[in-house]
């Protein structure tokens, strides 16, 4: 086994990623979409409306951050994600961000409800488990950023965009109500860990009573 | 690995399909019948009383949509599924149906359960997940179909053929109450990604508190 | 794959079951014990303190039904498990059953809990997966015998013998409280298929709101 | 497979119960760290900031018990886990515990935040598993030490070993706050065992209502 998911050829990654995802659940029918920078101007995103826990390398296409034109695609039907907007976004918001996933977590959804109507951030627990997103302070007040879903999926890129390019969020991570949570970072191992410690965060927030 | 299950035989897809669903806890003792038409007037479907961790190719009956007459069966003392007649019901009403998935999901009998007395469907929570049944609007008021369950199945099958004649649903899926979910589509893996997307959708309301 | 566990020797279908179990969380640690008749006076169970998701076929010891005398040990130091003298009871009580499992489930004790103090049963809820036990009631009043933890085991299993000596019970399983589901039947694939299905209704009945 | 996972060289057993545990969501990122004593001085320890699904037998450390000084380190960039301060303050404490387990559960999490502020400890719920941990008595009332977490581990590690020099603990475990268990054994296999069944105690201790 790969010592770490950088070991792999990114494609070959993405696509044991979307297994592991779909075999837990957080990429259920076809959802959810998953990328990696192939260098500073262009990523590889997973293709349109395919079963995640068949994917393969030949369904990821190459596209540029700047203006989302797709530069290599290797099956001719194959289409980016309808996400890849939020993907470009993220891309150019933040140079250091090699690699992005975006999935589905019922109790993420669950947790995400119960913040206030226009809650823009959702308080993550100061729990242990919040030094993964390389916190390190005692009872740490962490925000997660919270966007509204729009059917327009621009709009929710336009919406990271603005309040990004405004403050920084403290974590590497957003949350879209009623849709997901998105993680990006340095590479693909650390975005695959944080997304199972958010996973975390937000399945005990869901659980958790309020003290 | 076959890109999707349709690259498959019909049957061996639908007991990879069993195999999957009976692990996920979603055909628990010889619970749920899978089938897949064969062509426009017949389908293949699960035989009676097998544990779904262990079909093979064998233990499938092809069964004539008009009037449910076996026309084939490998292993002599294979009996079709007691729930034959609600798969036909959907091939008759439904000639674009290929397939049709029937499993039992603790939380999805959980969030029925929740639905008034009498009550002829359950609002599937609008959150980004509906996409999966092809819906493309903001804030979705989507009905899933609720039918009582009768201890007669020929029942069942008459009242979702009458409710069906008069209204098409929403969504290509429907709920028995205390029972479990019926998925139908226009190809295995359509079928297999909506089960799973409403899988996700019930397990969300079961969890969800009202706001 | 066997079509069904009873196509494989007693043993090797037990251990199969062990691993199975376990793996869902059925068996933490060295919970539970399996058995299967060998002939009508004895039977073949678990040795004691073995972690239950590595038995081999030597990890089984056969005993008789009319003593608990220990005929046959593959290993020496492998000793009956604990609650041997329940499977005693129930294979004397029920000449019919040629096989029985005992596991622990989170959600099972959990509903049990909800029983009355001192009550004697607990009521399944009338959902379509109840006709695996062979029921074909429309809203059936089913009542899963409970019997109280003891720490001498054999106290639990007279308990069990008085009872049912004079009532039969309305399913071929039974609730320890605090403790966990035991279920019986005519061969190995029944009872298997029936245990999932009792974890099935009892996982049902912790989540599900009162009405 | 081994008997049991001693009869795996350490470090293998330890790989493995890593890939094990991450599999349960139970070291998500790279939570949790896994220790074997190596001899009565020395004990082998997972390095720090891995994914545990992917360790192999050179991501451990032997660290002395006394100083904490590391005595060999196949990887040169290897660090043993920033709780190596935890798993010395055990051995130094037990010199019967031959291995030590730390992971991170949702529910023991859940249950733990419902114990008062200040809490020295959370009562185990008196159910069959309990015995599990080698308790033989009718209704045992059994306390889990509950320690605060700290930022600096060492403020934990100096905690545990002040309390337990004065009270001998009910069970080879405690579980840190907002953080996760931690048990302690004669052997790995008794240790894994013994964590299944505290994760058991606590997920049923997060779902029961208070009688």
């Amino acid at each position: 086994m790969a010592q770490t998911l950088d070991d792999l050829p990114p494609r070959a990654a993405l696509a044991e990623i979307a297994r592991d995802f779909h075999a837990r659940g957080w990429m259920a029918g076809t959802a959810g979409n998953l990328s990696a920078r192939a260098d500073d101007e262009h990523f590889w995103i997973t293709a349109s409306g395919k079963p995640k826990g068949r994917l393969d390398e030949l369904d990821f296409l190459l596209v540029r951050v700047r203006d989302g034109e797709v530069v290599e695609r290797v099956r001719p039907d194959n289409k980016p994600s309808a996400e890849t907007a939020i993907h470009r976004a993220l891309y150019a918001l933040f140079p250091g961000a090699r690699a992005c996933l975006h999935g589905h977590i019922v109790e993420a959804a669950v947790a995400a409800n119960r913040a206030k109507k226009g809650a823009k951030s959702l308080r993550l627990p100061a729990i242990e488990m919040i030094k993964g997103f390389d916190i390190w302070r005692q009872n740490p007040k962490v925000e997660l950023p919270l966007f509204e879903n729009h059917l327009d999926v621009a709009k929710i890129a336009r919406d990271i965009e603005t309040r990004f390019k405004k403050t920084k969020p403290d974590v590497t991570a957003l949350m879209i109500r009623a849709h997901g949570p998105t993680v990006w970072g340095a590479n693909l191992q650390e975005v695959y860990n944080r997304f199972e410690i958010l996973d975390y965060l937000l399945r005990y927030q869901a659980q958790a009573r309020p003290r």
